[in-house]
């Protein structure tokens, strides 16, 4: 079934299915607001995302219908002689087709698409609430050697 | 002594005295090259940082010298109904000046920079290698909510 996923550069058009997934997930469920119309702020930040060439926001799909998400940035720093580095955030995955391999296919594809960038690492975070994630996130060869820290202003 | 403090936005003739802070450093000791001239690598960083509206590199000045460095990405994200997210990186100081507040200054600059932009959060990740770091940045407010996961690919 994996074999059938296509991976894209998201669209408008592609927002509401987006969101619905956002909103559909344990902690998400608190702080995403998946009505109809959307809230303008999805609208201005995907606009945002979408001008920006060192943010990509990468939908899988299966068919028409859109199965997963995760957005990519891409940012050039001094350390490590003036490497980049790609930066994974928001991985989601349709309830429907949890549990099918969709979100590995994800961040495979994060991973070859932040080698053809020149990246020398790809990075994310994961909330220390997700046990399963950090599970998933070691088995593709990730290794957890730091802590992830956050300040929220409201 | 803190109270003379100046930040600012770095420019490339400040790129020596930047480089110079990443290599001394216990982990930047290792995966850094201060020599001069310096290597091409961080002159192409520089630029492509400095290109690029959503990335801050900003140093902070005692009189004429440099003698604080950290980098500010700003990020849209479709989560939490599209906020944008200010990313701390690369925080140095100079072992000149160690111990004096300019690292808490720092910081302290980057969170009004972040409210200033419209972040809804600032975020970082430290080596859990730095314990004294970690020990820093809970002072200062911010949660260890979340792990820091990375692969290297060189």
């Amino acid at each position: 079934m994996t074999n059938e996923v296509v991976f894209r550069l998201a669209t408008e058009h592609d927002l509401e299915s987006i969101v619905e997934m956002l909103a559909d997930d344990e902690l998400g469920t608190t702080r995403e607001q998946f009505v109809l119309p959307l809230p303008e702020t999805y609208l201005k930040a995907f606009r945002a995302i979408d001008a920006d060439p060192n943010n990509e926001l990468v939908v899988a799909c299966l068919g028409n219908e859109v199965v997963g998400v995760q957005q990519i940035t891409f940012t050039p720093y001094l350390t490590h002689q003036g490497g980049w580095r790609a930066t994974i955030e928001g991985v989601r995955t349709s309830s429907s087709v949890r549990g099918k391999g969709i979100g590995t296919e994800l961040i495979r594809w994060a991973i070859r698409r932040a080698k053809e960038r020149d990246c020398h690492l790809v990075q994310l975070t994961t909330d220390k609430k997700r046990g399963d994630a950090l599970r998933f996130y070691e088995r593709l060869g990730f290794t957890v050697s730091h802590e992830g820290l956050k300040m929220k202003f409201r």
